[in-house]
C-alpha cells in the first residue's frame, strides 16, 4: 500500500499505486520522482516530494534484505536522488505492508512532525518537544516515548536549517542512529516538509507472504553460500568493515589526500582497518556487527573512544577518509569524533569532510588540523554563515572561497577513490544520474579488488564497459532492498545471483530472467537522466572537475584519460 | 590585431585573428570563448580564458557607438557569458587597432598585473602597490602614475577575492569608474588571472579607416536623426536616465517589491528617475550625462550627497530597483551610497541587491533595513563568511540559507521587472543564454513602454516571437558596439536599423543586407547555446523559479502562465 501525506493539509490518504506494480527501492522511488516532481521545482519548495519506499525483498529473511530507499529532488545536485539506508526500518516497513510513504506540499507552520507507521496505518503526529534536537536526542525522546523497539529515520538541525548537506539518520538493530540515507541533502527536503521523524512499530505484524516459499529458501540459501565463501565479505568485511579498504587504496595510489593532490597518505596506517580493528579489541567494542535484519557479512562495528564510551559506529572508510587523508588528518579518534557529530547533527560525512578539505584549500584552516576541522563541524551545527557555507556542501564552498580544485561531479563531492588511479570509478563518478557517488557502479571491484574480473585500475581502456555493467547492475540491486557489498560476491559466484532472482520470484510469483531484472535496472537509469534532462542538466554534465584532466597524481603520475566522447556512451543501451 | 597575453609565461603575443575576421563584440567574444574555452573547465581555472574585444563600430565617430565586450565562462552561471561596457575604453582600443586582448593561463604567483595598451602594443606591467585597493583608489593611483587621460577597467577587492559576482569597473568620460562590465562575475575571472586592470592610451593613434566615408557620415545622420528624434532617446533617458522606469514599472504592477512577494512598492516615488532628477538638481549634480564617446542620448548622470560631494554616477534603474523596492528600502541617499559601495568594491549591483533580498528573505536582517543593507556590502568587501556568500551570488544566499523563493535563472539574478506582470522580459530570463538578463532581449518596450508595438504584458500570447526577435536584435547591436537603447528608436523608425547597416558595411566595404546582420546575432546565440550545452545545461534548464507560476502577484493576481513547451521554441531558427 501506498500513502501520501499533504503537509499543506495534513491529511493523509492510502492509494493503490497501481502505476508502480512491480517496482521496489530505487527503481520505485526513481519512477515516483520522475512521474510526479517536477523537473524544474525548487528542492526545497511545494513542487517537490520525499519518497520513503520498501524494495522487492523488504520484510521477507532474504539475507542481507533490509535496505529501504528514500527519494526526491536533491538540494545539492539539483538531480533526482535515491538514497538507500540499512538499520531496521526497511524490514519493518515491509512487514506493514508498505510500499511506499509520499510526502507532498509543505506545512503551513514550521513545526516538527512524526510520521507513524504501525499495524493500524499511517499517521501524523506533532511532537514540538523534538524542535531544534538533534539526532541521538530525538532518537532518545522517541524510544522514551514509544518503546525501543521502534525502527527511527530522523533529521537532526541541519535538516531542520535545511542544508543542502543534510541527511536522514536511521537507527540501527541496537536502536543506535548509525545509519544514514546520507548523500544529496534528502535530510533538508524532510525538513523543509517538517517532518522530524518516521517511526516504525511492526509488533503485530504479519509475516509477509512469499508465493513460492520453498524457492524462497532455496534461492536465499544460493545467496547465503555465496556470501559466506567469498573472501571480501566473509573475512575482509567482518574483520575491519570497510575501512581495510584505507590501506589497500593507499597501496593502489588512489587514496585522495589534501584535496586530491597527491595520491598516497603518509598516516594512512593510522586510520586504516586494521589499526581501527585493533582500538575496537583493545577498549571493548565490536566488530562484525550486522546493521540489518538478516545481514550475514557484519560489516558494521561499535566504537569507543579511550575512556570506553561508545563513540560511533557504521564507521565506513569513506568518511575515514573525508575526516582522514582527504584533510590530512591520521588521528583515528578524530575522525570517529567528527563521524559521530554528522551523525548527530545528520550531515552527510563524505559531503563535510570534502567541503572541509576545499575550505583547507581556501586557507580558512591548514590541512592536519583535526581540532579546526572538528570546530568547523560545530559552525555548521551552529549554523554560523561559515557554518552554513560548510552544510551548502563541497561546491558552494568552492564557489563560496574562489577555490579552483573543486571535486564534485553535478555539485556531489567525490568521494574516497581517486579518479586518476581508479579510472574505473571515474567514470562512475563522471555519469551516474547521482552526482559523484562511489555506490552507483563501484568499479574499484574489478579495479583494485581483483572482485568480478580485473581491468587495470591506471588506464583508460575498459572502464566505460565496466562502470555501465555495474551501473545497471547496482540499480537493478538497489531495487532489491539488499545490501549492495553482495555485489562482492555475485560478481564471482553467478550462483549467488541467481539465488536473487529466484527469491525476487518467489516472493511475488514473477517468472522473470536475468535479463528482465537488469531492465528494471536500466530503466530505472534511464528515468532518472530523463529527470535531470527536464531539470536542466545536459550530457555535458556528465564531467568530472578539469583538474583531474590536467593535473598529474603521484605517486603513479597519470592524469584522467578516459575521453569525453567515451564517456558519453555509457548510457547507450 | 588580436593579442594574446599567457599568465603562466606572461608572454604577450600577436595574432592576426584570421578565424575571426567579420566579427566584432559578443559575436566576437563569444565565438572565441566557444571556440578556445573548454567548455568543462572551472571558470577560476586555467582552461577558462578572458577575453576584451572591441565591436564593429569601435573608434568610429558612430552615435552611441562606444561599447567593447568582456567574454569568458562566468563563475556565477557556468554558462559563456559576455558582458558590455560604456565609457571610453572601447573607442580608444578600436582607435588602437584592437580587435582582441586574450587572457589565457593562471599566473605562478598571485600578483597584480596591469595591461597596457597603447600604440607601441600591448604590455604587462606587476604594479604590486594595486592589490588589495579597491576600484575608486586603484584608478586614482593608476591615472596619478599614467595621466588623467588613460582609460581604465580594473577590479576591486571583490574580484582579487574571485567573488562570482564580481564585476569590471570601467572610466567615463570624466575618467570616474561609473561603468561596469557587471553581470556573471567576469571580475572574478579577471582576479584569477592576477589581471588588477586594463589601459589604454590612444595619444598618437590614428583615425580608424573608413572603407566609405561618404556612405558611413549618411548612416550615421540617420541613426542620429532617430535618436535625436524617438521620445524615449530625447526626451526621457536624457531627463531622468533610466530611473525614469521606477514609476513606469510600478504604475504596471512590475516592480519587484520585497522580493519579488508583490508588484508594487509603496515608496516608488522617493526612489523614482524624477526624484533623482530635483535631487541632482537641487544638489548640483548632473543629468544628461554621456557615457561614452559619440552619446547623443545622455542618460547618465551624476549624483551627489547631501553635503555635495559626488556619491556616485551611472545610477541605473536596475541598481535603484535592486537596493531600493526589493530590499523595501525607500531612502534615495542610501540606494545610492550602495551604488557607490559595489561600483568601488567591485560587484555587480544588481546580483548584490538581489541577494541582499534573499538574505532578507532568510531573516538574516529586516526587509526595509538599508542600514543593515550597507553593513552587508561591507561585509562582503571584507570578505567576512557571510559577506562571502553575498559575494558568491543570490543563487549561493539561497543555497546557505535554505530559501525556497530565489529568484535566478542559470544562477544569475533575476533583475527589476516582474515576469508575471512582464511577460515577455520572462521569456528573455528564462532562456537567455547568460542567466537571467533583462538586456538580452529587453521584451519591456513592447509590453509596457509601447515601443516597436504593443504586447499585452499580462498574457502569454506572442511573448516567445517578442522575445526572440529582441534577442536575435539585440545579439546583433551588442556586436556593433552601440548602446543598447538605440534599439528604443530603431524600432519604432526603420531609418535607424539602415543607418546603422550603412555605417557597419561603410565601415568595412561590405555590402551586407539586415538579414545577413542578423544572421550574425542569430549565429552568436548559436555559439552560446552550443558552449552552455557542453558545460552541462540543458534546455531544462531555460525556466524560472517554479514560484513565478505558482505564487499570484498583486496587484494584478497573475502567475508566470507562457508554456514551458512555448519557451522551448525560442532557438528554433
Amino acid at each position: 500500500m501506498f500513502y501520501r501525506i499533504n503537509m499543506a493539509t495534513l491529511a493523509v490518504s492510502e492509494d493503490e499505486g497501481l502505476q508502480y506494480q512491480g517496482l521496489g527501492g530505487r527503481a520505485l522511488s526513481s519512477r515516483i520522482v520522475e512521474e510526479e516532481v517536477e523537473a524544474n521545482s525548487h528542492a526545497l519548495g511545494d513542487g517537490n516530494k520525499l519518497v520513503f519506499v520498501t524494495s522487492l525483498l523488504s520484510g521477507t529473511g532474504a539475507p542481507n534484505g533490509g535496505r529501504m530507499s528514500l527519494g526526491g529532488k536533491s538540494p545539492l545536485t539539483g538531480t533526482i536522488k535515491e538514497s538507500n539506508v540499512g538499520g531496521p526500518m526497511g524490514h519493518k516497513l515491509g512487514r506493514l505492508g508498505i510500499r511506499g510513504i509520499i510526502v507532498e506540499g509543505l506545512p503551513q507552520e514550521e513545526k516538527a512532525y512524526v510520521i507513524k507507521v504501525s499495524t493500524e496505518g499511517v499517521s501524523l503526529e506533532e511532537m514540538p518537544e523534538l524542535k531544534g534536537l538533534n539526532i541521538y536526542d530525538t532518537v532518545a525522546k522517541l524510544q522514551e516515548k514509544f518503546g525501543s523497539k521502534i525502527a527511527i529515520g530522523c533529521i537532526g538541525t541541519a535538516g531542520e536549517h535545511k542544508m543542502a548537506s543534510a541527511c536522514v539518520g536511521f537507527t540501527d538493530m541496537e536502536g543506535s542512529p548509525t545509519r544514514q540515507a546520507g548523500r544529496g541533502g534528502l535530510g533538508a527536503v524532510m525538513g523543509s516538509k517538517g517532518i522530524k521523524a518516521l517511526i516504525a512499530d511492526d509488533n503485530g505484524a504479519k509475516v509477509v507472504s512469499l508465493v513460492d516459499e520453498a524457492a524462497f529458501r532455496a534461492g536465499s540459501k544460493k545467496l547465503a553460500n555465496a556470501l559466506l565463501t567469498h573472501p571480501v565479505t566473509s573475512q575482509a568485511l567482518p574483520a575491519y568493515g570497510t575501512a581495510v579498504l584505507v590501506n589497500i587504496l593507499n597501496e593502489a595510489g588512489g587514496l585522495p589526500t589534501r584535496n586530491f593532490s597527491v595520491g598516497r597518505f603518509e598516516g594512512a596506517n593510522d586510520i586504516g582497518g586494521e589499526t581501527m580493528a585493533a582500538n575496537i579489541k583493545e577498549r571493548g567494542g565490536k566488530v562484525g556487527h550486522g546493521c540489518s535484519p538478516g545481514c550475514i557479512i557484519r560489516c558494521s562495528q561499535i566504537y569507543k573512544d579511550k575512556k570506553g564510551e561508545v563513540l560511533t559506529g557504521g564507521f565506513e572508510y569513506e568518511s575515514l577518509w573525508a575526516f582522514g587523508s582527504h584533510i590530512g588528518n591520521d588521528k583515528l579518534d578524530d575522525i570517529a569524533l567528527m563521524n559521530r557529530l554528522c551523525d548527530d547533527y545528520g550531515v552527510d560525512s563524505i559531503e563535510m569532510g570534502v567541503a572541509i578539505g576545499v575550505a583547507m584549500e581556501a586557507g580558512v584552516i591548514q590541512f592536519g588540523d583535526s581540532q579546526g576541522a572538528i570546530n568547523l563541524i560545530h559552525e555548521m551545527g551552529k549554523a554560523t554563515p561559515l557554518g552554513r557555507i560548510l552544510g551548502a556542501g563541497t561546491e558552494t564552498v568552492g564557489k563560496a572561497f574562489g577555490v579552483r580544485r573543486v571535486p564534485v561531479v553535478k555539485g556531489q563531492a567525490i568521494p574516497a577513490y581517486d579518479p586518476r588511479a581508479v579510472k574505473g570509478v571515474g567514470v562512475t563518478y563522471a555519469t551516474t544520474t547521482m552526482g559523484a557517488d562511489h555506490t552507483a557502479g563501484y568499479s574499484v571491484t574489478a579495479n583494485i579488488l581483483g572482485v568480478g574480473g580485473n581491468v587495470d585500475p591506471l588506464k583508460p581502456d575498459g572502464q566505460v564497459d565496466l562502470s555501465r555493467n555495474l551501473q545497471i547492475a547496482t540499480a537493478f540491486v538497489d531495487s532489491t532492498g539488499l545490501c549492495l557489498f553482495v555485489a562482492f560476491a555475485i560478481l564471482d559466484m553467478p550462483e549467488g545471483l541467481e539465488g536473487i532472482v529466484e527469491m525476487c520470484n518467489a516472493r511475488y510469483g514473477w517468472n522473470k530472467t536475468v535479463g528482465d531484472y537488469l531492465e528494471m535496472g536500466k530503466q530505472a537509469l534511464r528515468d532518472e537522466r530523463s529527470f535531470n534532462k527536464a531539470a536542466g542538466i545536459s550530457d555535458g554534465a556528465d564531467e568530472l572537475p578539469d583538474f583531474f584532466r590536467k593535473e598529474v597524481l603521484a605517486p603513479h603520475n597519470v592524469v584522467y584519460d578516459v575521453p569525453k566522447e567515451e564517456l558519453d556512451t555509457v548510457f547507450n543501451f
